[in-house]
């Protein structure tokens, strides 16, 4: 049956001997004190909270959805408990500022909760997934009234958050927006307007939901930059119903047990959050977290699929494997886990969740040092850094995550089809990663158009020369260079082509995403390989674990090295020109 | 809002001057008197009944589902009318022996017919998706009063038809059923065992459904070699209910529409189809066509996905495009279309659509000419051609068709999450084609393992001479020609590599079969492009579908030529052992 095991081992190998982030902390005093074994200790109580609490739920959440009534919403049986519990652990507040009522521990950890929460449910994560962003938002921007009112119960998550940005018509676009907000005369404002696809816009977890709504004030500029944001409750301070209402939840493919809603602003009152216009800088504030967020999600259905694939392969025997197990030669059939088409997309598997983890987790590690360093120099270093692997990981592990359970879906052969096996559901969950928070293209369209071009390949040449200083050491650091060098070559060729051709770099930017995604996922596995030969040098016991890695360092190598190659071509073959399609 | 058009336009163009089928047929006397037009008519009333009829009923059917009560199951509301118009129409007679009251029509325009069915309601199709397999097996074995009984009312479709053989521990490997048959002494058989994934096992759509059930008599061999076909109907000739019992219908990923039973044969009354202990030939006799049908089914998802992709890209506005249309400087946004990232995803799409088309109707004319022409040696080569493009087909389409739908369902954005749209369906419905009737890694084991390495690769140089031959007079010639020899040049390097490594062979089988469909597909583009080339120059009146033809071509060898290359390289990478996975 379906399972979750936190992969608690494999975090603590990232965590402590391949970041080294102990070491990283104790330079930073806001994580003073902070040790491996503490770190480890909180992991694994979230890991027995999202295994024992949120993974049963998963399932039967997904036959039951949500149910919409009058404009009120009923999330699946044990959500609202689930979520108590969740509360009462302290775990919304974990990376928030002690100041405000947090733990003050690192994003990087916070990183590999949210990767644990999304394996085990991603439908129930919906609901605290967009807390973080709120508490930074509010954080930053909330002053007197406001902050003192709702900073405290967000960092608790006592009150769950929304962030209210597409309407029908805008999307991606949120220049197109319409809401509007007229100021009231005493400081509030009235809101009007409708907002689609807005998670958790109604529930029954909390006694309040605070909504963060982009809107135009009268008068203002039209696209982004006359674009304010707003905090409009659900309950007013006085205690009355605001005038926000949920007029249907959409049936979607999947996260059933996520209310999206269909959000009715009608004369709502609300309070600005920060300067007027300026909304989407604040809410920018927050992208980086919340793209890093989406990648985990990615990472948790890869390692969730990963494992309950890898299961059901020891357990399901069909026909013989050209290479059996001694003293099998009477059975009838072998674990399909013998059959070579089945073992290579475990191996497959195994390699992409591991690696996607350490490639994950520096980008977790660049936030902290973007924020926390004393020194700025280091700060500043760690911002670009972080700029850069934020969309690589939004894009590259969504990708994997759905792609990798899609996979995961074959071992169980027909009986993946059916949804009590549970991997036929995180297929349907996993797809709208690869869209929400940024669609991928808008990543790599970020990554090369916005972050690379611009000062002519700089802050990467940077991030690669990082990347190259991470494969110090290991077996394979000469190939994992030559593919780092071969990621700054072809971001040279497309800084002097796009002069000659400027719609080039758009029509490769999601190849030249994944091939740097590719170099930095091989540098990642030259990075593990390295630490797992230093573990065993070093007389580690757990022998068996390193072992693995560098059997699995040595099939990403032989068996996947080929990607950045296949990636590095089809930049260049986007150089033909794409002509408009014919009309319909 | 979702639609389905017929590709009739296309169809003519693959049928008439890429395959030249007419001037084909007009070599076998069964086919005498078909022409070109006569085709189109045919295809064209199919298209209406796919288009008018089955179209509109596929979104609300994957809604309501099937249901099953007390061993009955109802289909969705619409469902049985549509199989009645179907029956009336005389379609699931198209390519039967008239004999026997079919219309004898070659299979290629039953596989036209079946990609419009699959492409406008795949659930619904998949109730008479058995009956031309159940036809033939019929045609081939039944005798004297089976014959009399069963033929015409299969035939007409009057009855529809399941094939039992998946039980719960055998899908793949159906050498472990353990389904019994035991004499009655009167010439019947009593069936005694549990069937599950049986497609259409119960329904409300005909009188009488005639199960194909495999089963071991006593004393059978183990193994395959010891399974035999029997004909099991619901109600007996003497009008009794017979002990056959539908326990559960599957909750299914996709395919809602279609009932997916749980069968229990309790002492049911079956007759024997063929030769005791040979029921898997029996049944093998409709292999081909059967997986053909599957890979047609892949084509149908990745048109329809297609199709509406298209619309939604030219309706769909949402930022500006680097280059945009004329005179829109002053507009905010852009259709998507204009966007590169959505061109060059339509583009592709289109590209894999139309090339595949030719590649499946490639097959189906090879069964046509394999069954029906009048020299032996022509039917003998039909006959290899059809056995290795057959789980090309059936693999690389349905590949294909559930990538297409997936990359397709990106051009709505988040919207393309929401079922209302259409294209969340076909992600789900399109993933089961890559599974049933052979897995895909099944297909490329049975392509490599069977039908290439065992001759050393000798029928498969005949297929690549044949290709070769196709390519002819295309401007694209020589690098098609180039990539034909290096996939001959491949499967040299495996017959060899086999000798030192026999594992090897299985861990590339996957890699060998896209190389080999990747090389067939810029072929049927090199057909294509010289066919749509010779029309322009003979002043064919349509010319922009000509050009748009030459287009997509040249898409084609600028963007997707870079495929083969890439899998010939990930079989030279598959020479690296795959070690056995650690425990768990």
């Amino acid at each position: 049956m379906w399972h979750y095991a936190p992969p608690l081992r494999d975090m603590r190998f990232v965590i402590d001997e391949v970041l080294q982030a102990p070491a990283a902390w104790a330079d930073m005093p806001v994580f003073d004190g902070l040790d491996g074994e503490t770190a480890a200790e909180v992991l694994a109580q979230a890991g027995r909270f999202a295994a024992e609490v949120l993974a049963p739920l998963n399932g039967p959440g997904d036959l039951a959805g949500c149910r919409w009534r009058d404009g009120e919403v009923t999330t699946p049986a044990g959500f609202a408990a689930a979520y108590r519990a969740f509360v009462e652990g302290g775990w919304p507040a974990l990376a928030c500022d002690p100041d405000c009522g947090g733990q003050g521990l690192p994003q990087l950890l916070n990183a590999a909760l949210y990767e644990m929460l999304a394996a085990a449910n991603h439908a129930w994560t919906m609901y605290p997934g967009l807390l973080h962003g709120a508490y930074e938002c509010l954080h930053a921007h909330a002053t007197g009234d406001l902050r003192e009112r709702y900073l405290a119960k967000v960092t608790s998550g006592e009150w769950l958050s929304t962030m209210c940005l597409t309407e029908a018509h805008a999307g991606s676009d949120l220049g197109l927006l319409r809401t509007r907000a007229e100021p009231n005369g005493d400081g509030s404002y009235a809101v009007n307007g409708q907002k689609i696809f807005i998670s958790g816009g109604e529930h029954d977890l909390t006694d309040n939901i605070v909504h963060l709504v982009l809107a135009r004030l009268r008068g203002a500029p039209e696209g982004t930059k006359g674009l304010s944001l707003l905090l409009v409750p659900k309950w007013l301070p006085d205690g009355a119903r605001n005038a926000v209402h949920c007029d249907a939840i959409e049936k979607k493919m999947g996260l059933k047990g996520s209310a999206t809603c269909t959000m009715r602003f009608e004369g709502a009152t609300g309070w600005l959050l920060g300067e007027a216009h300026r909304g989407l800088s604040a809410m920018f504030l927050m992208m980086n977290a919340a793209r890093l967020h989406v990648g985990l999600q990615g990472l948790g259905h890869l390692e969730v699929s990963t494992q309950n694939a890898l299961r059901q392969a020891t357990e399901r025997v069909q026909s013989r494997a050209p290479r059996r197990p001694a003293g099998a030669e009477a059975a009838p059939a072998d674990a399909v886990i013998w059959h070579p088409a089945i073992r290579r997309t475990l191996w497959t598997l195994q390699a992409r969740a591991e690696g996607g983890r350490v490639l994950a987790y520096w980008a977790a590690q660049a936030l902290d040092e973007a924020a926390a360093h004393p020194d700025e120099a280091v700060r500043a270093a760690a911002n670009d850094r972080a700029a850069l692997l934020t969309p690589v990981v939004k894009s590259l592990l969504t990708e994997l995550g759905h792609a990798g359970a899609d996979q995961a879906l074959g071992v169980w052969g027909g009986h993946g089809y059916i949804h009590e096996m549970g991997i036929e559901q995180v297929v349907r969950d996993s797809r709208i990663a690869m869209i929400y928070e940024g669609t991928n293209e808008i990543q790599a369209i970020d990554l090369l158009l916005r972050k690379v071009l611009p000062d002519g390949g700089v802050r990467l040449g940077q991030l690669l020369d990082w990347a190259d200083a991470q494969a110090e050491g290991a077996a394979q650091a000469t190939r994992v260079r030559l593919g780092l060098q071969a990621v700054r070559d072809c971001a040279a060729g497309l800084v002097s082509g796009a002069e000659v051709d400027a719609e080039w770099p758009y029509r490769a930017a999601d190849d030249f995403l994944r091939a740097l995604g590719e170099a930095l996922l091989a540098c990642a596995w030259a990075r593990s390989e390295a630490a797992a030969r230093a573990a065993l040098a070093g007389g580690a016991p757990d022998r068996a674990f390193y072992e693995a890695k560098l059997q699995r360092a040595q099939f990403q190598a032989n068996y996947l090295a080929g990607e950045l190659p296949r990636c590095l071509m089809a930049v260049e073959r986007a150089r033909a020109e794409l002509p408009f399609l014919p009309a319909l």
